[in-house]
């Protein structure tokens, strides 16, 4: 089974958005623990390897939601031959191992696991191979974030100068691509400044590989820069994308944003945060602020940093307020952040 | 050539403030870029070396001025057995490599390196060997620091509450010390949190190292996450030292200090720093922002982090202007930043 797509930047896809893929026989996932000192792909041979790869961090960000749909279209392969009640049960079996790998994705993952079970039910039901539709049905899924993606990356380059400085936070996955295909499209030679990110260096890793690749000026600095980097070298534009964007404004990213953005209203610098506001987020007092294992940040590339006995805190998230961001770029347009519940509204697809 | 010093805590100092010394033969400066994984000193042989040494960042903070003046005692004794004339020709050329190894503090290393000179030429005039002269001079110059720093820490640790949570930036050397042991002889058990400081660490390997050793509560962040902890760790003060202090009240340390002190001043926390304005900077113009190598944001911990072909920017030091500041703690009491010219006005000794 080989599925192919139109897409010139085929190879840049697969490394850095498609990082899990089905190929009719295994699962492989990019292994982004050590990207990019080395290129590497976990290959899972069964959906309980998948599920045990995404425990193990193999791959973060949005890669576990693409590594978790492949991992059901695995275990149709694997249920391939069983009569329909066992068939049945073993993907709903399959189903609640890849959505229980890791705990604080579980809603969303079991999600895209039932999404997965109806296109396997739908496939047999049309008499055509199980792990076929639920392959469908996960490129159907990306191919629909990618359009979004790529028409909120028209809306947030509008902003961009065409000979500019941009400041990254993080990974910001599919937009990081779109935004810079967008900047290519309309010739705007953008340059792109990315804070390493700290415990885990996304930005220096991963931000700033997807940058290089795709032939633009990347410089990368460490998490306590942007400050003086933003007047030093003159950047224009902060974005982030963000884990949760609440319908009260609030934006929830990764540890650092609201630093930066404090920065950038000092310096009168815009922030405009890419993402779809959550209703399931009504307000910022809903959002519980995973803190991670202290141990993380008293190490930094697997070397210890400080001595025994010192204490560590990791939040992985911080809060920015409303105020401190300059717009909510959306498929749908740029929304002011007091005002993001109009994204949800009725009859808003013009905007 | 030995020089004992009637201190309890000898071994304290000698790791952590005396980190530079001139045995009679050579000079052994701290390596601080491995320390605490391993405490291994860089031995000098010449004051060439010295310098080189200083360039390399083996030593930093207020390393630099005790490695430069125990570097003038080394090359005094290169010197010894020059004619008069010759012998001041090689330690004015040695002042000169030395004062001018690293941009930023070049003033007031030329000022320290004057003054090992003064001292050469009086021991001369005593019929003395000049290295000890110089030497003399440099533990002179560290008793008068030490005394000056006791008296800083006093007006500093007024500032702290009895209970509460001070936050740091990279390593303050001697002010660290005598803060805590004042906070020690006061009763007051602060907790202390320190950002990492990035690109070397010195937060997570040399400031919270100090303060475990000495037996406070402390606690490491990495660099993007000061704005968030100190809201959700509920910190007091944030305190730092500075590398200059203008006289017109802006404050040159290292890069990170203007981000939380941003956030301090959005939390409504107070940022006290330590130091002596400088006369020899009337303004913040006068001050040239040293640049140090790009290649050292890219890998932490001598692991590499972003691929090849990724840019790097590191600025050592970045600026924080009067109004984000709530006082500049010196040994004469606590200046309004936009005052600090007063610290140098006669009769001022009282305040």
């Amino acid at each position: 089974m080989a599925i192919e797509r139109a897409d010139k930047d085929l190879a840049f896809m697969l490394r850095y958005e498609n990082v899990a893929w089905y190929d009719g026989a295994e699962v492989r996932i990019l292994d982004r623990r050590i990207y990019p000192a080395r290129v590497e792909f976990v290959r899972c041979a069964t959906h309980r390897e998948v599920a045990q790869a995404i425990k193990d961090m193999v791959t973060q960000s949005g890669g576990p939601y693409l590594a978790a749909a492949m991992g059901m279209a695995l275990a149709a392969r694997e249920a391939r031959g069983l009569d329909d009640k066992a068939f049945r049960a073993y993907m709903e079996d399959a189903a609640y191992t890849l959505s229980h790998a890791r705990p604080t994705t579980m809603a969303r993952m079991i999600g895209i696991t039932k999404g997965c079970l109806a296109a396997a039910w739908k496939a047999l039901d049309e008499g055509k191979p199980a792990d076929e539709g639920v392959l469908e049905h996960a490129v159907a899924t990306i191919d629909a974030r990618y359009r979004k993606s790529a028409q909120s990356a028209k809306f947030l380059v509008d902003m961009f100068p065409d000979n500019g400085t941009v400041m990254t936070q993080c990974f910001a996955e599919t937009i990081v691509g779109t935004m810079l295909r967008e900047c290519r499209a309309r010739g705007k030679a953008i340059k792109v400044i990315c804070p390493e990110t700290r415990p885990y260096f996304q930005g220096a890793r991963l931000t700033a590989s997807v940058v290089k690749d795709m032939d633009f000026d990347v410089t990368v600095i460490t998490d306590n820069m942007p400050g003086y980097a933003m007047k030093a070298k003159k950047v224009d534009v902060f974005t982030s994308a963000a884990d949760v964007i609440c319908m009260d404004g609030h934006i929830v990213n990764k540890v650092g944003t609201f630093q930066i953005a404090l920065a950038a209203r000092y310096w009168g610098i815009p922030y405009f945060v890419t993402g779809t506001p959550d209703p399931k987020h009504p307000t910022i007092d809903t959002v519980e602020i995973e803190e991670r294992d202290p141990a993380d940040v008293l190490s930094a590339m697997g070397v210890r940093t400080a001595m025994e006995g010192v204490g560590g805190f990791y939040p992985a998230f911080d809060i920015t307020p409303p105020k401190l961001c300059d717009g909510v770029v959306t498929d749908k347009g740029i929304f002011p952040p007091h005002d993001v519940a109009r994204y949800h509204q009725k009859g808003n697809a013009e905007l």
